[in-house]
């Protein structure tokens, strides 16, 4: 393959496999990420549409409805009610981790397939039930990591199967924000551990680092050690303000990792193997640029066109496609429910001081 | 300090305090890297100046001087013997670890001054002997950390002390090198578990990101965590054909780091705070360069001149002008045998899976 050619094709959405038909979505959460980037997305894409928003209040839930030329606007105690279930096929979660069930369950009976927010849930068993509510209802239940179609996740990943850079020797990645500047709101739901569930910093960032690693090495990791600290006050009742941990994936493949809701704001996800070496930096939240070096050479390809809203395009349109063709979802309930293992692990691995291995049901 | 200040006195030796005198080196163990970058980088120095080559036979070591315009060429036995001894006031070792304390004792016998290559030795019982020694002859002790007269490393350094990047939150550090691409023979000593000591990946490579945290953050780390892994036949014997370790450096900073001595070449180190990050990238053997962020600002710094003879030649300069002003040396014995303890410790914990203190003695 040519320069050229690899070029050409380097944002194609390769999973695509339907060309005809709509999936409705109804929204679940109206915060900033799902009116600024979610409906964009949709509106963007070419197999979605939304046609309900479901929020607190039935106001707020009519005001961005007409305000976004969506049809119909309710309120949470209306979903659970049915209202309007004939309007939609499928339900996007963007809510606090620790209401994802709750929707969940409710889409589950009423027949509806479900796109929800990482992490999936507050813990592990809450996660769990989700799997099985959607499992026993059979409706799809895909998690909505978006680096898994973002291109130079994609790309890179390919990179990798192919042995471009040899074997993969270890990973890093970290993920940082300043939560309290961008948000300036010591109350926000990120730092209330009744809604986040396991701390905050790698529930929210680090599981960025842990779930493109899975994607690029297309494993999953075996044990994690881990250290985590807190010391602002915000994060009363959290245990990582910041969070640096160590994964094991087996044959020799290692990662490690950083994340903190506190810090400069900064992404990068790099594989260095035998022969070569990966870098996506920045690598997460829609500017995701990939770096390659291979012995004495590196390129660099500045993707300038895509941001979130293209990385959620391709996410809605690409669960969009796997219900039209009937085809098997990748990022699946029990994918997202592994990294939630991992988080749980890489928590306990902190009070022990000791390395944990991950056990799946 | 405006940004042309700062840049006009970027490569500044800020440590130098004589202008005057000159100590004259005796150098042990000719390979590539005395004859390719240690003898120019005396050559270059202001204060230094070689009069002595040491090495197995005595052949090579007059051939070397001869061509090098050196005076004299002894060999390993002369050495110990005290041959030509009133021609050198200090030791530059940079033989295999395992041998770095023959000469030391011997030098300290002969009241030399020790400027001994890292790591210190094999293992931690050899360096507190090298220690011990150098302190019952009373003769000052260097190890060769070139990262610490680094200008970018200095400049990061002072940027991390004047809080620029806030309260410094986490460290990243990689080091890796195909070894057996740039030295293509299974026998070498670096793959010789008799001659490095605590394998080769973290002896050899990780040290200077160990090192240079420690050197930018003023403090030292605590604990570590660590996993290793070896599958390359001419890594027999050796645990750390590649490694990831964590290190916690007190007060909640963290560091996460691996090392390789067979991976794509790379070199990084990178410190986290809560209102910036610095980045130095490539980070070690002599092509160090500074990257900034502040907030939603980045600055490169270029700097085009200095390679790994320069970092040699402040190296050489440093530890004279500590000699000829009788000032105090800062990467002295104690805190190379600092080092020594924690790769010790790193090891330890791969075979426990468990968090290791740091003690010393």
């Amino acid at each position: 393959m040519t320069l050229d050619n690899w070029l050409e094709r380097y944002d194609e959405q390769d999973w695509k496999t339907q060309s005809e038909g709509t999936v409705r979505y109804a929204l679940v959460g109206l915060g900033w990420w799902t009116t600024d980037v979610a409906i964009p997305a949709i509106e963007a894409s070419s197999l979605c549409e939304v046609t309900t928003l479901v929020s607190s209040s039935k106001e707020k839930a009519e005001r961005i409805a007409q305000t976004s030329d969506v049809e119909t606007g309710i309120t949470y105690d209306e979903f659970h009610d049915g209202v309007a279930a004939d309007e939609y096929d499928v339900v996007y979660i963007a809510t606090p981790n620790a209401y994802h069930l709750e929707y969940a369950e409710t889409a589950a009976r009423l027949g509806k397939g479900v796109l929800c927010e990482k992490p999936m849930e507050a813990d592990v068993e809450r996660a769990e039930r989700m799997v099985d509510a959607c499992d026993t209802a059979d409706v799809p239940l895909m998690v909505a990591y978006r680096m898994q179609t973002e291109p130079a996740v994609r790309r890179a990943r390919e990179l990798v199967e192919s042995g471009f850079i040899g074997d993969p020797v270890y990973v890093y990645g970290n993920n940082s924000q300043p939560l309290l500047e961008m948000i300036p709101d010591p109350d926000q739901w990120r730092l209330n551990p009744d809604l986040t569930g396991y701390g905050t910093s790698v529930m929210d960032l680090g599981i960025y680092s842990i779930n493109t690693a899975r994607f690029l090495l297309d494993r999953d990791p075996r044990s994690v050690q881990a250290q985590l600290y807190s010391e602002h006050e915000a994060f009363e009742g959290l245990d990582d303000e910041r969070a640096s941990f160590m994964l094991d994936f087996g044959d020799g493949i290692q990662m490690v990792s950083t994340a903190s809701q506190n810090a400069q704001q900064d992404t990068m996800l790099r594989i260095t193997g035998t022969e070569g070496q990966l870098e996506l930096s920045p690598a997460f939240h829609g500017e995701c640029q990939l770096h390659v070096k291979k012995g004495d050479l590196s390129v660099d390809v500045e993707h300038t066109e895509l941001d979130e809203v293209d990385e959620m395009e391709y996410e809605f349109d690409y669960f969009a496609d796997r219900l039209l063709g009937d085809a098997e979802i990748h990022p699946d309930g029990e994918h997202g429910l592994f990294d939630m293992t991992v988080v749980e692990a890489i928590h306990r691995s902190d009070e022990t001081g000791e390395r944990v291995e991950i056990e799946t049901r």
